[in-house]
């Protein structure tokens, strides 16, 4: 009696930097175990890259090589291709549609793409037969996407949020350690590598909108709608600020947060990212440095808590190898968990009547009767106010800071308070409204 | 053109305690969704419990009936049995075992059979090419089983460790929060629903152990060893060493933690529960009440938290049912990961030789002399002490407690060292040995 060795699932690589290297690192570090585990051998047969000479502290000599990745989806000896090019377009999204069309499956990390237009690719995939897979795209190392897909697939989620961004998450956690302000975190973030040369992407919220906007499809069975993200990033929080929210007993983090509200016209999606005052106690306020986490509140798990390394190239090296192993495994099913046609398309909901406790910081020039000035607008606007405190000291340029916490109320509300204050000569600048995430 | 609807998946219940009525509950309540996700609709068609006439909450005339339970296995309208009636051996037992040699699939909650009995039906299930799951044994509605088996599945775990008993963890918490002793909270506990009116298999750490052995079985593709886990329960544990810990910036918590250490004899399993102090800071620290998590780190993943309820109906269900998805899906592989004949089998490791630091605490007579002794044993077994307290008054019974932290050292010698105070005159019981969980 003879057995023969089940076939290898044999993969490309497009791009590699750090994580293209990563990935080829883990797989031959964990080959023996990974075999074991999938059923059969991960081999890397082909790659692709800009530059075939660089030193990437990897051996890619025994590789064929591709000049034009888009020739990767068209070897006949590739099972898998996986992309690791990034950006929402481009050669990433040929190569993507070319090896799903050509019926390869797809393994990518690229949360722009995939918040783009991964209905669309998910459509060639299940036209295809293909497997088309993405849990590096969200929170890193973090197995949430499988999470969402599967480990929550009996719930009705209630609500999906966290932290997602970890160059965010690291600069307001360091400056609430320091002391230090926005502009020196985020500099020495940048020497540090926890930020890129061009931060923009991170802080102003659009990396963590991405992979809401795909979380949110998982999670309430919606059609991506990445426009539909409401998007504040954390550049205008100051030391000041998180210092205040101390006080108060809360941090300030970025949070990233979707929701199905039912209206009278119908169901409606909410999708935020917006720094956000985190009560002391609650999971997601111990969450320091460059860590991810996501909640997920089902209708029968109650809230479930996935946490870890939102990047770097170990942590999703293992994201995208555990995609290689469920494909190696053949559990593979639809990339967003249900068909993209019975996917629904949910207009965006208006926050506006949502109750939600607030704060509010202005600067405020040093003078009398500002504080009435802004407690009159409050008391016009029906905002009731909780806690205030007038900071004792100014700045250099004599202004001095006013922060507040409301009461719970409809976010309107706050809204047309503090348009009433609209071109007062008290204020310096706008105010900054930052939400206090529900317990 | 015409489409048939694909064939319903086909369950039967055994146990219709709460999880078991959680279950049929909650396929009822997100039947539409379920049915979106799976690809097709999961459907009870049979159940089985000791009395069909009990008031459950839910209805069950839609379903046959079955006095005895085995006869669920042998159901030609069954395509997988759902096990809910707990118990390592017994009718569980010999229900699971039918179930599977009859080529059906196997759902169970039952952390005491699969911790004793799982290679077994693992193997029966593998040759049968049936499904056998068991998300709900561990952590309840924490994917943690689905967490290691797929999500951390290109990684080789470094350590795996965690809260794995909801009743422990109610205890502790609460004797931390209120100041209150064991006893006195875990009536409060048994009264609440939060500890069984036997509370032996809880607060002992059994039932922690059993979880732990299945955990470390699919983290480290090794053979079940139940029997291999050193245990240690909560018992022994009083108000006043929370008290102690939490001066010195410690919570103290059941862990259970698993790790593979080579040795020059071949690689050693390592599974041990006990209460430990945990550093506060430390992401297992904040976890209170009856909330399970559990820790795991890869060599290339870092370390991954899964949190959430670790009991109760509704996340129970939760589990239960995403094992019932996974199989409609036919999403299923080997039960533990790798098959069972390539599961390692490795003896238990020595732990004394591993450096940790250590909590020690001494109930002593209040006269001359006792400190002395005691840090001159400390000395002679070269236990090297960070720091110590003796409490300032004595309890009625005029015993003072002195608890010390040792620097870090091989626990041997901590063993040692309370060998040469055995038989003083000066102690009021066995001292309580702590180990500090590394951060």
């Amino acid at each position: 009696m003879t057995t023969t060795a089940p076939a290898p699932l044999r993969i490309a690589i497009a791009g590699l930097g750090t994580v293209g290297a990563g990935v080829i690192r883990l797989l031959a570090t964990n080959a023996a175990l990974i075999a074991a585990r999938a059923g059969r051998r991960i081999e890397v047969v082909a790659v692709s890259a800009r530059d075939r000479g660089k030193d990437r502290g990897v051996d890619i000599t025994p590789f064929a090589w591709e000049d034009d990745m888009t020739a990767l989806a068209r070897r006949d000896d590739v099972d898998v291709v996986v992309e690791l090019v990034g950006g929402a377009d481009g050669p990433a999204l040929a190569l993507s549609r070319a090896a799903l069309g050509a019926g390869k499956g797809l393994v990518t990390a690229n949360k722009a793409m995939i918040a783009h237009h991964g209905l669309e690719l998910a459509q060639i995939a299940e036209a295809n037969n293909a497997a088309l897979k993405f849990e590096a795209a969200v929170a890193g190392g973090i197995p949430v996407i499988k999470g969402l897909r599967e480990g929550t697939s009996a719930n009705a989620l209630t609500k999906v949020y966290g932290i997602l961004n970890g160059t965010c998450n690291y600069i307001l956690s360091t400056m609430e350690r320091t002391g230090a302000d926005f502009g020196a975190v985020l500099a020495e973030a940048q020497r540090l590598g926890f930020a890129e040369a061009d931060p923009a992407f991170d802080i102003e919220g659009i990396d963590a909108a991405h992979k809401l906007a795909i979380l949110a499809s998982i999670g309430f069975g919606t059609r991506i709608d990445f426009a539909g993200v409401r998007i504040t990033g954390i550049t205008q929080v100051r030391a000041a600020d998180i210092a205040q929210a101390d006080a108060l007993g809360f941090v300030i983090r970025l949070i990233g947060e979707a929701d199905v509200e039912d209206t009278a016209n119908g169901p409606r999606l909410l999708q935020r990212v917006r720094p956000c005052l985190i009560a002391k106690g609650h999971p997601l306020s111990a969450v320091d440095g460059a860590t991810n986490a996501v909640v997920a509140e089902g209708n029968f798990s109650g809230r479930l808590l996935f946490q870890g390394a939102g990047a770097g190239d170990g942590p999703t090296a293992s994201a995208v190898a555990a995609d290689l192993i469920d494909i190696a495994r053949d559990e593979v099913g639809a990339p967003f968990s249900i068909p993209v046609a019975q996917l629904a398309a949910l207009p965006p909901a208006e926050p506006g009547a949502r109750p939600a406790r607030t704060y509010i910081r202005f600067m405020v020039k040093d003078r009398p009767g500002v504080l009435a000035e802004i407690t009159a607008a409050m008391r016009d606007g029906a905002v009731s106010i909780e806690s205030l405190i007038q900071q004792g000291r100014g700045t250099a340029e004599g202004e001095v800071m006013v922060a507040m916490v409301t009461h719970e109320g409809p976010e309107a509300a706050v809204t047309a308070a503090l348009a009433l204050l609209e071109g007062s000569e008290s204020l310096v600048g706008a105010p900054l409204v930052l939400p206090i995430l529900p317990n």
